[in-house]
């Protein structure tokens, strides 16, 4: 009996699936031998075994984003760290690694300096207009609320609604609580906003807001929310994995200096929701929060309508100077904001951000000036810089402090 | 000034992205030289131009599903040809093919023989658990379906239900047309099964099962409908999207044979929409189609219930004998079935195929089944095999045929 040294196997479904799809097999898959590799396989210590077969390559690599950062020569910004992969005498490279702490995490391999995805992993997230990469989760405690577990489950409804400001019919995801279907309440709104880069797909996939928020409110530690997850580039239509044109030179250089975003979500996006789905429509029961461009424009918009959300949330942004862009802003008035938001009193003002983040010391400056007006608000640090790993936490923990 | 002569461009936004990003960034990227090739680059004409950077690579070629199929040695099925590209001095690999029929391709590159993804192209999809392709969209004349175009557009729901038939909460996309949101009617209902290695995820993505709708809908070519997007493979709760805990080899075997997804069908799935959605809950109003495994799906479904579908529509599946997956059909039943679904008088029969389908013999055999007990159908013949390309023609279809 052949030895299954490479973790390699084949059931009697996979033949038959494989017969009924022969006719699409790609090259590189080894219909041959029936052979797949099995990578990433996670044993029971959380260490992580990865695997890519490449007979002629001199060097794998393996870029994960547990890896620390390193400076990129030149000076231009930070790279991950890789380690290296051993090839066997079957041309199979492999490495474990680990034990790796629970998470959701993202990587690559980098084969002869190629950045190539693990085909043996189909579980893969688009980050933006950045890069495809894998997706390893390493269940536990701090990972639980990350995945679908057993239990009620809310919708997520992909929809299409009108924006007159933006002149666009848009895309954006809401998400229903469990249980909305079949009951006749009324729900309060989280507004979530992603960052730089991203579109209206970003938290339900990458952000996985929905298991986040079924699994705290089947908990009981959130209360029942719907969530609208819009698309912040004002001139997208959509993201890119429906509208082949959206080209991510598409985006618009003012798209976080004009305001339109902003004007959209008060003017087209809130009443939208609220004559489309069973919703509370009042201060009490609105909440706002947006993670780096979205935390701009968090703080844009409930400056611009201190008496719209009870509930504002701004995660890894402060009062960054985004000049060189071309984004200024009015230091006259911001000042006359704050005291009017302060006035219009909201339950929770809440700001996070990571010890690493670049954006740290604008949130310094700006906790500085909040502090100058007495302005009341929650100030959440954590380890850790400007990542996912982050903004989920934050959601974990700014979702169960809503609408109480 | 620099010759970018392997098109590449960066704008301002894109810098700010990249600031607000550099964290993130993973190796392979150019920060350095803020270039990112553009690949895959359509000309006017059509043709297509694919760029990888792979300096240390002895052969990159392309895999694109345009491309025929060729026996693999060994005579275990078939796989692609491929095309080779050529380096320049820089590194960079390109090849310009074409010119390409309007179409939705899937391709992949392959570097010193791994299968390697086009990091410049973001729009990526999984074929079931077989791969995971880079998207190509041709626009034109035979593809104008197949994308997000101006006009009203439908929903498409992410929903959890139970299966007491199944023991599990599972998942399924529902799509609502476009004007659904606004409207107090009921709506007829097609259920839109996939095949094998396929999950609910299917039909939105490789099928653009939504996008093909929204357009017909809007240029009144189909009646405004429902579409149920299930997941065929009776062990998995959902697409191994959401819950990393399903591996491919979680399928069962029997998938096929025990009948248990058709039973949900019938028991679960149909009941959970005729409630909670605007439906018109009658025989007349209720469509059922599938390709492959979902073919074979829909000839046991609606075999095992007559009264239940007006419209049938089986793709790329026949009478085939699958005895050596233990899948064994009761031949002597087969002929009661047939006459007593003739006796319930669908209004459309609709049977598809393309001639290089490998299953072809087995629809053959299944229209002289079905001649002998005088069962009226309606054959739609195509070229071409068992594919995406094939099975959202048939969609385009069939659709305008229901519900008039």
């Amino acid at each position: 009996m052949k030895k299954l040294s490479n973790k390699v196997g084949i059931c009697r479904l996979q033949l038959l699936l494989l017969v009924l799809c022969l006719p699409l097999m790609s090259i590189g898959q080894e219909v041959g031998s029936m052979e797949r590799l099995v990578s990433p396989e996670i044993a029971d210590d959380n260490t992580v075994t990865f695997r890519i077969k490449a007979p002629k390559a001199e060097k794998v690599v393996l870029s994960g984003n547990w890896m620390p950062s390193v400076p990129i020569e030149g000076g231009m910004g930070m790279t991950r760290q890789t380690v290296e992969l051993t090839k066997d005498e079957n041309g199979v490279w492999s490495i474990t690694v680990g034990p790796l702490e629970p998470e959701l995490y993202g990587y690559t391999f980098v084969v002869d300096d190629v950045n190539t995805l693990d085909t043996a992993n189909l579980m893969v997230a688009r980050d933006g207009t950045f890069r495809t990469e894998n997706v390893l989760y390493i269940p536990g405690a701090a990972s639980e609320l990350y995945w679908a577990k057993t239990g009620p489950k809310g919708t997520v409804h992909k929809i299409w609604y009108e924006s007159p400001t933006l002149e666009l019919t848009r895309r954006m995801f809401v998400y229903t609580p469990p249980g909305y279907e079949d009951s006749n309440e009324n729900y309060p709104v989280l507004y979530l906003l992603h960052g730089g880069g991203g579109d209206e797909e970003a938290w339900s996939t990458l952000g996985v807001a929905n298991h986040i928020l079924d699994n705290l409110i089947n908990s009981g530690k959130a209360e029942p929310m719907i969530v609208v997850m819009t698309n912040g580039n004002p001139t997208q239509a959509a993201a890119i994995t429906v509208s082949p044109k959206i080209k991510p030179s598409d985006q618009p250089a003012g798209g976080m200096a004009n305001m339109l975003f902003e004007k959209s979500l008060v003017n087209d996006v809130i009443p939208y929701v609220e004559s489309h789905f069973q919703v509370k429509a009042n201060k009490e029961n609105r909440a706002l929060t947006g993670l780096s461009m979205g935390g701009l424009q968090t703080l844009n918009t409930s400056f611009e309508n201190p008496e719209l959300f009870d509930y504002i949330g701004v995660m890894s942004m402060g009062f960054a100077d985004l000049s060189r862009f071309g984004i200024e802003v009015d230091h006259s008035k911001r000042g006359k904001q704050i005291d009017a938001l302060k006035a219009a009193d909201p339950e929770l003002y809440w700001i996070a951000c990571g010890t690493d983040d670049f954006l740290y010391q604008s949130v310094v400056d700006m906790r500085n000036e909040l502090d100058k007006h007495d302005f009341e608000y929650t100030y959440r640090e954590s380890t850790g810089g400007h990542t996912w790993s982050n903004w989920r936490i934050y959601l974990s923990e700014f979702a169960p402090m809503l609408f109480k």
